[in-house]
């Protein structure tokens, strides 16, 4: 699994999105706080190769390695769910 | 927005995978409690009209209304994020 704290010192452009405390500003971006850390890594992961296609999403996790997105679904899947 | 009450009766078959509270049981399954409605009506529409692909989900939303996803949306969102 990944490091949270680690994945926090990542997510600093993510929380623009999906808030600081893993609970999204913007209606239809999901909240991220309490997901399912392996959704989470399945979905970052689907988002770089192609599998899943959004124009915000591809590009921010095309920079991303295996090891990035470890921490950071390890971080906001320990975010407590509902902020 | 959709009827949480009419998605309940919905729900059946997803609560299966997603858990009866929406805290899905399968680790690499999303929670859907507290979810953003607007984010699971475009997940699941994206399921159906293959935009996202998966074995399990596409046949699923397949066979879902337009009415259906609101409904389902809106009762999964209802649920307390967390379960």
């Amino acid at each position: 699994a990944g490091d949270p704290a680690k994945g926090k010192a990542k997510a600093t452009t993510c929380a623009a999105c999906h808030g600081a405390n893993g609970i999204s500003m913007i209606p239809n971006y999901p909240n991220l706080a309490g997901q399912k850390e392996l959704y989470l890594v399945d979905a970052i992961k689907a988002y770089r190769d192609g599998t899943r296609k959004n124009p915000v999403m591809s590009p921010m996790a095309a920079a991303l390695s295996d090891e990035d997105i470890a921490n950071l679904a390890a971080y906001f899947s320990s975010l407590p769910a509902g902020g």
